[in-house]
């Protein structure tokens, strides 16, 4: 097998069979193939598409480029929940301890990665002492105890992913559907979990922009799990503007901690209920959709959820004065404030102009292994549809920086859109997508 | 400018600039532009296409990537005939010769190239002691003295596009038309004649199948000379069968030998008349095309054209004894004989299968830099449209190897189609392109 072949036959619109999908994966996991013929296979992928069959072929080659965890040691099936990645997405801080305290067990490997703000181990990270590094036995061992563990990815987690991620930044081969489906899927399949349910973002502040697209990439990744034999369903949820109100690490810390003591905003908590319901009814946890969405509020009613946070972040090693207080965290130096000159609605937040205050202020990273400042970033006093009056703080900015917090600022102003009439909000949940068909919400 | 946006702009249909192409051309040849995003784009460009005026933009920075030969000391107008590549095809040993016993200087660079038989001077270093090495003083010395020189391409002519097509060869990216264009003609560009004239080979035999896709090359390319300030004109030739009977380096040579002592083959003859009697006209050395033709004609007639390659060999330092007597030229071990069974007429010859023999025998490299051996080859005693009785040799294989020489032998066989009726030949001249528009014959 020649891999100019495999180039060509994708080039001219061929279905590639997995045993051409293996060589390619392994030789160019392996350096055997070039990058140059790496990015002229994947630039074909771009144009020619690649079938349902041959997307679940490349996923399952990524997923056994490197190690693959064996979760059999938890008692209980193990829940997972993955999201496409929005701006202010704090759901797995509230959601992983609201199941971990219903008695699902909640396995989580999770990256850092690049992004506006950091990944959810650089967000509880702003809690002094927070390790998210351990052995597996001991990530073993912490599930089956108290049924919640979050790791940072340990071992070679699907390498073949991480190679051609790289490439395909660098060579304008990012935006096709079958490599972003195969590139989250690798990961998600080799993290072992058996009930993988996928949050997938919609909107301006979203990889995929258009309902037509969310809904082709979570029918394609439900449609690669379950072949793989896993319970796998998605969520399409709305990232019209960011979720909740704040955007920056220990701001995020702060919101989560908030929702799990029944104070946070409405769209995260809200979100929290139907992701967390559905993978209580996924896991066979509960009767119906009802008694599944009971135990969750009940759970953060009577303080369990909360109460798991805590144990969840002492047991690995946080700092559990910062959870009871969390005006203990990490602060900015400065905060701005945005102002409104009138009366007048919020119309539109552009998710994704908030989420570039947040890279301006240092609360992310654009590239791999930057810092990042975990005090900044942004609260939204005002949300899409609420009334703002004069004089009255529409957001604020949390820096470090007073230039970069200015930059910042008028970036924010020129995100926030309004209007004199009352404006109607984007409905939280678009849809559902599960192994039997789509619901559209 | 970053190399990432050049490539997305184009994968997504947009006309580069010609800031953007040199930017990549140049970043591309000196090494600041990895092999990975230049794939990438050449994949885009094969999906997406270049406009003619992006094509101009990247030949010309191809071009100037490397050394443009200054001409301008070499008195008359310099002409140049350049072939995109067939099986059989010696033009450039009868035509050279033709044209510069008429006082048309031609100074030509040629290179060795991958093929089915050696290039020009692998055909004329069958002649002991010929050699191509000079230095540019005494190329256009000889020019000047005795209107003809062949060399070698010295010093660094279009190195970019020497990397380029080695990328594209590995990567599938070979077969667009903007891309074969401006890698002909940045070469041709920085050889610098001013008069150009292009025999787009059409057929089976050929790189261009069709006549329409050889139309199209030959358009663009007169179109890229043109704006490039040459006079460029393209002939479609036909390809369907091997030019002329003899293909293999040292048979070639004998053949071309022949032809200027007007014992030839007919289509190798009249394609030198047509391509030199329009390049005559083309560099204003002729009022009318009977008189650019009889000028040729009598060159072949009175002897001059034979002698003017005598004295060429000889002034390069070639055997005289083996242009005179032309059995002296390297000969193959074994001859094997293929025969024919029946009376019947030939209906077709592979072009493309008897170039394969060629290189099963050695006459040609599959890779740079491989050794080739001058003796071997094939001759076609019969060709198409041309009787048969029975065993009668149809044609010849020339060989050091019996094995190889059995192998081609086979395939020689199976190159040939037969047919109980007369056959009609295919016309050797498909048409012309001048910048003024296309004649289609």
């Amino acid at each position: 097998m020649r891999m100019i072949e495999i180039i060509l036959k994708k080039r001219n619109g061929g279905e590639l069979s997995q045993e051409e999908i293996n060589f390619f994966v392994k030789g160019y996991t392996s350096g055997e193939i070039p990058d140059y013929q790496a990015s002229a296979l994947l630039m074909s992928i771009y144009f020619q598409k690649m079938t349902d069959l041959e997307t679940v072929y490349l996923t399952e080659a990524m997923m056994n480029s490197g190690d693959v965890i064996d979760l059999s040691t938890i008692k209980g099936i193990v829940a997972d929940k993955h999201s496409t990645g929005g701006v202010g997405d704090k759901t797995t801080l509230v959601l992983a301890p609201m199941l971990a305290s219903c008695g699902i067990p909640v396995a989580k490997m999770s990256g850092r990665g690049l992004g506006h703000t950091g990944g959810t181990i650089d967000k509880l990270e702003s809690i002094k002492g927070f390790s998210a590094d351990m052995k597996e036995e001991q990530f073993i061992k912490n599930v089956n105890e108290i049924k919640i563990a979050i790791a940072g990815q340990t071992g070679n987690l699907a390498p073949a992913d991480k190679k051609m991620y790289a490439l395909r930044d660098v060579t304008g081969t990012v935006d096709n559907i079958s490599l972003i489906a195969g590139s989250i899927m690798s990961k998600k399949l080799a993290a072992g979990s058996q009930a993988i349910l996928l949050d997938v973002k919609v909107g301006s502040g979203a990889f995929m922009k258009t309902e037509e697209d969310a809904f082709s990439l979570a029918r394609l990744m439900v449609k690669i799990g379950t072949e793989m034999g896993r319970n796998t369903e998605a969520i399409i949820t709305d990232m019209e503007q960011p979720l909740g109100r704040a955007v920056g690490n220990a701001l995020e810390v702060k919101e989560a901690i908030l929702t799990l003591n029944g104070k946070g905003p409405d769209d995260l908590y809200q979100l929290c209920i139907t992701l967390g319901s559905e993978l209580i009814m996924m896991t066979g946890n509960a009767e119906t959709r009802q008694d599944a969405i009971d135990m969750l509020q009940n759970s953060v009613n009577d303080g369990r959820a909360f109460k798991k946070f805590a144990q969840f972040i002492q047991t690995q090693g946080g700092d559990i004065n910062m959870v009871m207080d969390p005006e203990l965290l990490p602060k900015a130096a400065y905060v701005l404030e945005l102002k409104s000159a009138g009366t007048k609605y919020v119309k539109s937040i552009d998710a994704l102009g908030i989420g570039n205050c947040a890279l301006i202020l240092g609360a992310g990273r654009e590239k791999k292994d930057a810092a990042v400042d975990l005090s900044v970033g942004i609260y939204l006093n005002k949300k899409v549809g609420e009334k703002v009056f004069p004089d009255e703080i529409i957001a604020t900015i949390h820096t470090n920086d007073l230039a970069k917090g200015e930059e910042a600022l008028k970036k924010l102003s020129d995100s926030y859109c309004f209007s004199d009439e009352e404006v109607t909000k984007n409905r939280l949940i678009h849809g559902l997508v599960t192994k039997d068909g789509v619901k559209v919400y």
